[in-house]
């Protein structure tokens, strides 16, 4: 049997849970951090796409005499907080339902580049930024998901000040942060991570003409995540993410939960 | 800080990561189980629901040279795999998007039932045969997610034959195993647990008019995973549930992605 290094980083950290507390530990509110914003009318999605469309079905007293509420919903595959499979820049990368079960399980590296984004809404996070957390933490582990924070998620669900673009429809005129070429070449070229995530709308910045981190990640058939809530109350170093993707066939992308793990001692 | 002793069992039962290796595990395709089916257009829904409708917006090479690949889709909440939120069947329960996260992750308990579904296609699991999983394996534990196992998988997914009935769009003629009522008065009163489980279309079986397992279960402000796959995969004790519900503000149910960690020691 193979072994995958990457991943017995992933246990060891994700190991608080007992290494921390001979066997026993608390799984409370306190633990664990949604990173997902939630699917209703005040939704973001990108330019073009229709917002989150649900609406109930039935939801009163039935004639059986009980209780009985259901709905139903139309979504586009890339709003909100989602997953963007290999497939959705790479003609033959993985579809959403396809990609392993195992990447969507690993060690969260947080890189903040929040004071550089207040000074420049474009700003795209640099290899130095990712070398200057790989010298206060060490190399990024094999199996990890790279996070870029940026501070963003304080003006969720304000749709212009998110984009960035007082006309939030036109994609040529969008400003927020992403990751840079460079640095999506050195994740995917240098480290053997999962995937990547930011806390803004793209993992390309607002400008971005030939989504060329899409390009570079998913054709490394990686995924990206994107839309990203809460980063601000993770460590930089230490939680472990689990992400789930709702399984559609053949998708370029979709829905998506997000929750970190907390390491044991610094339970909020 | 408030000890959850439901929690302290689970994690020392997804503990094998390390316990069982030294603080080195491995985490591989053979120790993570996908017990969700695929959306797609063989997707099982009730009676009357739509099928998954999705369609490709864009899937292609785009202006600007790049490979593009997007799409959107509608569902119905409670179709394919998915979280029966308490809201569906009680007034005041929770909905899809308030269930606290510590609830969806916890020990599986599996309760085979599927000789005597083989002869009975209404089959209700009994209080006995809960009785008797606990004979076998001890008391369900706190925080435990309560699998009943018919076999029914095997059908999925044509229809007819899981459903039970030639015209499967008329309610009133459907025939599947599900929970009996005082199974699920005895797990909702007499032990503490988040959710329960089924590999069939309903938590209450086919005949059903009342569907008063879901009364029961949702009125105790529990959930309800329906539609389950593989769960021929799991051992019947000793495999870590995770299942992460898309975060539908409101919503009455809706698509999860549901993961099991296996034991180390009966990995596939
Ligand atoms: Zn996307
Ligand atoms: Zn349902």
């Amino acid at each position: 049997m193979a072994r995958m290094n990457g991943k017995s980083v992933l246990l060891s950290m994700a190991a608080w849970v007992v290494l921390t507390s001979s066997a026993q530990a608390e799984l409370d509110d306190r633990s664990i951090i949604d990173l997902t914003y939630p699917f209703d009318e005040h939704t973001i999605y990108w330019p073009h796409n229709k917002p989150f469309a649900w609406e109930q079905t039935s939801w009163g007293p039935s004639s059986g005499g009980y209780w009985y509420a259901s709905g139903q919903f139309c979504t586009a595959e890339h709003g909100g907080t989602h997953l963007d499979a290999p497939i959705h820049f790479a003609k033959d990368g993985l579809t959403l339902d396809e990609i392993p079960l195992q990447k969507l399980i690993g060690p969260a590296v947080v890189i903040d580049v929040s004071e550089a984004a207040k000074q420049d809404r474009d700003y795209r996070m640099t290899v130095a930024d990712i070398q200057g957390w790989e010298k206060a933490y060490g190399r990024i582990p094999d199996g990890a998901i790279v996070l870029m924070r940026t501070g963003w998620g304080q003006f969720w669900p304000d749709r212009k000040a998110y984009l960035g673009s007082q006309t939030p429809d036109d994609a040529a005129t969008l400003h927020f942060p992403g990751f840079s070429k460079e640095a999506a070449v050195y994740l995917t070229s240098g480290r053997r991570i999962d995937g990547i995530g930011i806390d803004t709308a793209s993992m390309d910045h607002g400008p971005s003409r030939d989504f060329i981190v899409h390009q570079i990640v998913n054709g490394a058939n990686l995924y990206g995540l994107e839309n990203l809530a809460n980063l601000d109350q993770l460590p930089q170093k230490g939680a472990t993410l689990i992400l789930l993707p709702m399984k559609i066939k053949g998708g370029s992308g979709g829905p998506v939960r997000v929750i970190a793990l907390l390491p044991q001692e610094i339970k909020r």
